[in-house]
């Protein structure tokens, strides 16, 4: 059976209902391997907190089968109701028609939604699932009181009949349950969660005014994606703000966020000790507030949120110490105003690197790049919007995006970025060649995935064009390209390839170290071992560390896109009040942390 | 022909389309009479903008003909497009089934929206037109910048090729084209929409902080519709908010408003001179700065926007000055804690007075009202809820809830509220039976149209019950009705009727005078001459000298409530960007205020 043209509305509703039902049927009969055999060999179920309460990807029926046994029994989900009435139906190139369809179901602990993504299989001619995404929406009796739920009013006295009125006192702003270090978007919407499930949070923030994140960064920083696909949760962007938000405009925009949703935010504050005590099962911390003044605070739970632009990856450049320009790191550049005709070399090729090359040049700085490998370099539109396309102005609601979003496990996603990254290179074949002739090098990540996979693997290596590549291809910024700094001296860069060049001022931009080096400057060596490695993908294509439990118990990492922190700050807070509750246990994460590429079974 | 079921979608859609055909037919041939011919006998057309330039309705096919004939030959309306795919059918009680639905037209100067709703002509056994609203959406070249028409940045330079970047330069802050007096929603909503329409705006606000005309008043204020309906234009409540807003959490989000809509507000700044100049067409205003410097401004327009609680009705208290206890006005009272059994008297029985009591009573007060006629009283749900039914948490968008309610003539309103206020009265026949056991007069408008034509008329003379009727009902707030106060004395109240009682606190809650007053008190005798009465109904049923021309070129008024405020402030702006862009000659009202009762014809 092969599908050349969308099927009736009529037809794609049987079809996906009668999967669902045949999946519940194998489900409810604790049939493993029949609610397996449902999927395509090739097919991948993802579960986020609903049956794992983690984040997992089983690849294949084996691997599906096995998940689904190991917890259907202790789960036993029910009640699966096809939510659509019209499920779509899409083109894949190599694989032909889809049928998507988003479901609800429950476990005996929580609500839950679902999406699949149904295929034919060439073989059976049936429709077998491609994808199945099964996410924790709420937990019983602990719904978040928003959109639907929401409260009558915070009026102490109700304002109907049987309205009880304001929420369930927080208790003290310094006894906090949660203590969440940073308030960017991460730590600020994990914060506004856990608001939502009446969990006491209070965020530290090392900064002077939320924002300052962002603020202090240099002027011509924009978000690469578009407004649509950026909203926090609870509160959409203004629809009079531009699309592509400037780096003041999401600081004040993060400010006024935490004013309304009444987070309790502690400014030019600061971690400066830190030590879990698992018999209490708290943590004794030390936090030095902006009057000097430093408070000991017992939470059950710590999160750090101080984001992956944490610690600089600095380089050791022989011969700095003889340089007698001025030498920063991007994460020291400001912006400003050089000197028209300073000679400025930033040495690195990613967005931080060509974002403070292109402000330079502004700036009337003479700029030269040293790009030192290759680089992934793509258009903002219609590049780049293309992996962010099912986020639109006037689209489907958000969450329903987001579920979309997080049903294609990552090494699926890598597959059909391929494709995508082909067509993407052919809409901006002027560009590449461009770049290519101005003499800088590209790539397209090791399987030719692009550049949302480079992101998702090493959080670099790519540049969303937003001028800077412009000003390359235009001679206006000048590359030298397959080389390192050996040495400095006086003015001078002595390159790895023998030659040298003259520079006033030269920023480094490359980048900074992986998120566990944050943890064991908080927290000592002891806990990041146990954590492990930060960021990247584990054997089965989940981000290693991050919004999940880790090796060390009430240590969680929050952080990510703006896009990303919206769903999985969710996430994390309905663990945080699973163990609040008594309903994960133990506390720690299931396994130990897994390396890339080292199989890691169910637990 | 009687429609007693539901038509198909596709049958609607021909209904309606080969209505608009025919209407936009008779409209290019220029043939008025024939447009009107497709108007129920009863049937009314409201313009806002589109046609008139002016909020004006015609009722009727002789004023429905002459108003076409008269505005026809300048606007050419044409490009009627029908945007419903599904039209709605809605049963009204006494009329029968409605076909309902959207289209946009355009003129030669705006693109314009518009709402048809059908009925059935018992003679002809055609579909009418029952309702026909038209109004203008953006003028040409000068579209808001919202939503899909965002702009892509704010950047300076762009981020995308042909980008011009940031908006214009709207001019230093001191040389506003438009001063607005005061920054509570109604200042607030028309500065945000001038904004859009990059008009250079200031608005000044007495008060220290944005949201302290709400701030300071009685703690358990609340709104008396919920959170769907008082959205404010391009931003919507958080999700997590409540239904009904306290009147904190509106202080706290007018000051996020101002601050995230980038608007330009002086706060601590008074008007204290205000000139008109004809000739130049501004005005010469001083403003008085909270660090005591008098700024001299020019501006074109002024929009006086201090709301309704402006200038308090006091009553004359015969022996006032005897008095040995506390007296207030309501506006003056913001709650607190008197004494346990201080014995308190309120004057008066609309909202104020019925908060006030409540507030009072919950501080330990003995309270007894002072009602002095009767007052319509309505439940908080399912009473008043009703009449903002259409409003919703996961309905229609918001601006075509709006579209939807200004359809309505307030004339029609009136009619249909009769059924509606019936309805409401039995379901809170209840409350309404132990309201009268207390001794507490009931009434539901001069028509029995109820509590949101009492609104509408005359601001008060209501009480949608948050909890201070079932007080009443309890006896734990008592009654004293049909009296006044004929004198006072040490502590001792003297009524008309020849009772007397004792109070050491008495609290007047009887309203606020015309803003005409309001008027005067800032721009003096002549100009209040001009303008006339505000708010109340003209002899169209529109609202009278707000959110129009008024009879002093360059004097606008805004205000309302928040629902009222989102659409007509939108209205307003337009208005001043027609004058600016000289689209609307002359900037006077088209005619004089019309006073209820007086019919005011075509202009």
């Amino acid at each position: 059976m092969t599908i050349t043209e969308p099927l009736t509305v009529t037809a794609r509703r049987e079809i996906a209902g009668s999967w669902l039902a045949g999946f519940e049927a194998a489900v409810r009969a604790g049939d493993a391997a029949a609610a397996a055999g449902m999927f395509l060999g090739g097919g991948y179920w993802r579960d986020i907190l609903a049956l794992t309460w983690d984040l997992r990807t089983f690849a294949g029926r084996d691997a599906i089968g096995a998940g689904l046994a190991r917890w259907l029994p202790a789960r036993t989900p029910a009640g699966f109701w096809l939510e659509d009435t019209a499920p779509e139906m899409f083109e894949r190139r190599s694989q032909g028609w889809t049928i998507e369809a988003f479901f609800t179901f429950e476990t005996g602990i929580a609500r839950c939604r679902g999406h699949v993504r149904l295929l034919t299989d060439p073989q059976a001619g049936e429709w077998k699932a491609w994808t199945l995404l099964t996410a924790m929406e709420d937990l019983k009796g602990h719904e978040e009181k928003a959109g639907a739920q929401r409260r009558a009013s915070s009026s102490p006295h109700g304002v109907l009949p049987n309205d009880t009125g304001a929420r369930s006192e927080a208790g003290p702003e310094d006894e906090p349950e949660v203590l969440v270090i940073g308030a960017g978007q991460a730590g600020l919407t994990v914060a506004a969660r856990l608001g939502q499930l009446d969990v006491p949070a209070l965020v530290i923030e090392r900064e002077a005014r939320v924002g300052d994140n962002w603020r202090h960064r240099y002027a011509s920083l924009v978000l690469h994606n578009q407004v649509w696909a950026n909203h926090l949760p609870y509160l959409k962007f203004p629809s009079s703000w531009p699309a592509y938000l400037g780096k003041d405009e999401l600081a004040d925009w993060l400010e006024a966020y935490a004013g309304v949703m009444g987070l309790n935010v502690w400014t030019s504050a600061e971690l400066t000790a830190a030590r879990y005590d698992p018999r209490a099962g708290r943590w004794s911390v030390s936090v030095r507030r902006g009057d000097g003044s430093v408070a000991a605070l017992r939470p059950r739970h710590v999160v750090l949120a101080t984001g992956v632009f944490g610690i600089p990856h600095r380089l050791e450049l022989p011969g700095a110490a003889e340089f007698t320009g001025r030498l920063l790191h991007a994460t020291e550049y400001a912006g400003g105003t050089p000197a028209p005709g300073v000679r400025a070399l930033v040495v690195g090729s990613g967005s931080s690197a060509h974002d403070v090359a292109q402000d330079l040049h502004e700036s009337g700085a003479q700029v030269t790049m040293l790009q030192r490998s290759s680089t992934c370099v793509v258009s903002l539109e219609p590049g780049a919007a293309r992996a962010y396309s099912i986020y639109r102005e006037d689209g489907a609601p958000t969450e329903d995006c987001d579920l979309v979003n997080n049903s294609f496990p990552l090494p699926l996603l890598a597959e059909l970025h391929k494709d995508m990254t082909d067509r993407i290179a052919q809409l901006d074949d002027a560009l590449l060649r461009g770049l290519r002739s101005a003499g800088f090098a590209l790539d397209f990540g090791p399987d030719g995935s692009g550049f949302l996979m480079k992101y998702h693997r090493t959080g670099g290596g790519y540049y969303i064009n937003v001028g800077c590549s412009d000003l390359i291809v235009a001679g206006q910024i000048k590359v030298r390209q397959g080389a390192e700094i050996a040495r400095l001296s006086g003015r001078t860069v002595h390159l790895t390839d023998g030659t040298r060049l003259d520079a006033d001022l030269i920023v480094v931009a490359t980048g900074y170290q992986n998120m566990s080096e944050s943890v064991r400057a908080l927290f000592g060596d002891e806990v990041a071992a146990r954590v492990g490695p930060v960021w990247g993908l584990d054997a089965e294509g989940e981000v290693r560390a991050m919004w999940r439990r880790t090796g060390q118990p009430g240590l969680w990492i929050m952080g990510g896109s703006l896009q990303q922190c919206r769903p999985y700050s969710k996430y994390l807070a309905l663990q945080i009040k699973g163990c609040q509750e008594g309903l994960i246990t133990p506390a720690t994460a299931p396994q130990a942390p897994r390396a890339p590429g080292t199989p890691g079974g169910p637990s």
